[in-house]
């Protein structure tokens, strides 16, 4: 069996979940919900269970290379890559998979977003373990995520014909559908979420970047050999900012020959607003539940608060409420509005006010 | 003229300010609204108007002695009376009026709660001016509000026949009352709101304790001979927790012969509740307010919110909230149920969480 890896990408600096998000700390750093650990550590406990931790890389900014050491202190150092400049997922995969290369030439690769939530991470390794073994023929591989409501927050991918155990050929990427679309696409019943999630291996995906997007295969072809000289850090940090701004989905996906899609359902969830930390956390019996900090409610109902360790929250009387508590700046908004939080930062960003960005 | 005083009573250990009134921080020592100095400061400086600050005393529990002193460091020190214990009004009030009197023999002295709110401050001098000259005569006179609502939070004077030069006699002293009652009298139009403010020269009310608080009458006697041979302070803090614990109101107030009253229209208002600091603070279009910190609203109204300096607080979507964030514990409440606040004080009590009280 060839040497599997996962690579997560940490390339976030979501503003959805202002204040706790913030430049310096994007949505994979943070707790939501209650779980106890960060999206990003939760994302690699399950893929190091899968492949080993030795086998799993982290691509992020450079300038979250502390935190992302910090959350990750049994990552080996060689394995936390830091790009000097953000440019789109195609150029951090294709920097992965040569390095990866190098270490194992039949290496097979899952690419996994670093901030999803995986309520069922028993069936999670077994469709990632189904979608690392079809890689593994040559094939590229993504994971569809069986939709359980018409979403337009979500890319689809259209599903064809079967492809052997459990995998089908991908008909299509779809993109954002409107209202109407999603509702058609959920009677129809052969549409899947795009769940971001990429499977190949490590010479698949390079061939297929030198075919399509050459001036990065160039890149990693340089970068092979700068490391045969001990120089490939100097040499990323000169090239990384030319590189092409592309994603993996527009400048190789949608290009490739025939990809393969594994359906799974595991309680996955992007997450996209303070909303979706509410519905993942456990609640009281009157459905309020709390990230840090303390709860007391009065006469409360469906709220979520987040704050320090040590600092009470005190509820009366509100329902359906969303306070976050930081160090800086408090965030009130109900829960129905979650995703307005970017018209706060839009305001902050017009004033000028980096000190709360 | 006899030489004025003004006794100002900041022996509040209110819970209804919670989290920013706690137990070491009553709510005189607060900034209620956005006047940029404490209800405490605010009090002493028109006292200090209209008597001069050299006779203006303040008398507060020892246990406030220090943020007293730092709130009002014009004050001379002997103005500074610390209550050994609490023991409601009656003996604070004889204690300052036996060392005012041993100052200067005809002195008249104006009695004045700490922490409300005067909306105009011209009207307020005026009338405490009226009051203090009513006093000179020999009299007990009270201040009471003209009532502008049927409100059933305070209670009533019942105003009696005239006794010249806009000063009545007071018919009676009228408990809180049910609605009804309060929208009867607030028809009947002889009935004031009792302010708890009180002015006498420093003879009669210490004829008055004597008489209807003789143990109290001999306390002054004590202090007057401990302070003598300059023993006071020593004397007070062995006897004043031994005083019986006796608000003005009901130990000589309901007993005296004939006390005056002087109606006023101020802008009083005793802030009952975080409602009432949203109601006193000046706001912007759409109604929102805030005390300490920042507020940026987006689709917000009605809303009232406070933090520390330098601490932004984001409102989204929401309305007549009050939001109160201190160092440890932050409250989100309707206005509407602001008084609520006390549910979750007596919850904190049961729970034995005094490090929120």
């Amino acid at each position: 069996m060839a040497q599997r890896f996962v690579v997560v990408m940490a390339g976030g600096s979501g503003t959805r979940f202002w204040p706790a998000s913030r430049a310096e700390r994007p949505k994979q750093f943070l707790q939501i919900g209650d779980s106890g650990e960060t999206l990003l550590q939760a994302t690699v406990r399950r893929a190091a269970a899968l492949v080993g931790k030795d086998q799993v890389f982290v691509v992020t900014n450079a300038r979250h290379g502390e935190p992302t050491r910090e959350q990750l202190p049994d990552l080996p150092a060689d394995n936390v890559m830091l790009e000097p400049a953000a440019r789109n997922t195609a150029p951090c995969i294709a920097w992965a998979a040569g390095r990866i290369r190098r270490r194992s030439a039949d290496a097979v690769i899952g690419v996994l977003p670093a901030d999803p939530h995986i309520g069922d991470e028993k069936a999670f390794a077994a469709v990632l373990d189904r979608a690392l073994s079809a890689a593994e023929g040559g094939s590229v591989v993504t994971i569809g995520i069986e939709p359980n409501r018409p979403e337009t927050g979500y890319g689809y991918v259209d599903v064809g014909d079967p492809a052997g155990d459990g995998v089908n050929h991908v008909r299509a990427f779809v993109e954002k559908p409107t209202r109407e679309k999603a509702v058609a696409f959920l009677e129809a019943g052969h549409y899947l979420w795009n769940s971001g999630m990429f499977f190949f291996r490590a010479d698949t995906i390079l061939r297929e970047v030198e075919r399509h997007l050459p001036e990065l295969g160039e890149f990693v072809t340089k970068c092979d050999d700068a490391a045969a000289r001990g120089q490939e850090a100097p040499f990323v940090q000169d090239a990384y900012a030319g590189l092409p701004k592309v994603s993996i989905d527009y400048g190789v996906m949608e290009k490739a020959d025939d990809i393969l899609v594994v359906p799974g359902s595991f309680g996955w969830d992007d997450i996209g607003s303070w909303s979706a930390a509410w519905e993942l956390a456990r609640k009281d019996g009157d459905g309020n539940a709390h990230g840090g900090g303390e709860q007391l409610s009065v006469d409360s109902r469906g709220c979520y608060t987040t704050t320090r360790e040590g600092k009470l929250v005190a509820l009366i009387g509100v329902e359906d409420l969303i306070v976050v508590d930081t160090g800086d700046a408090l965030l009130v908004v109900p829960r129905d509005r979650a995703q307005d939080v970017r018209e706060v930062v839009d305001a902050l960003r017009e004033g000028e006010r980096g000190e709360f960005l």
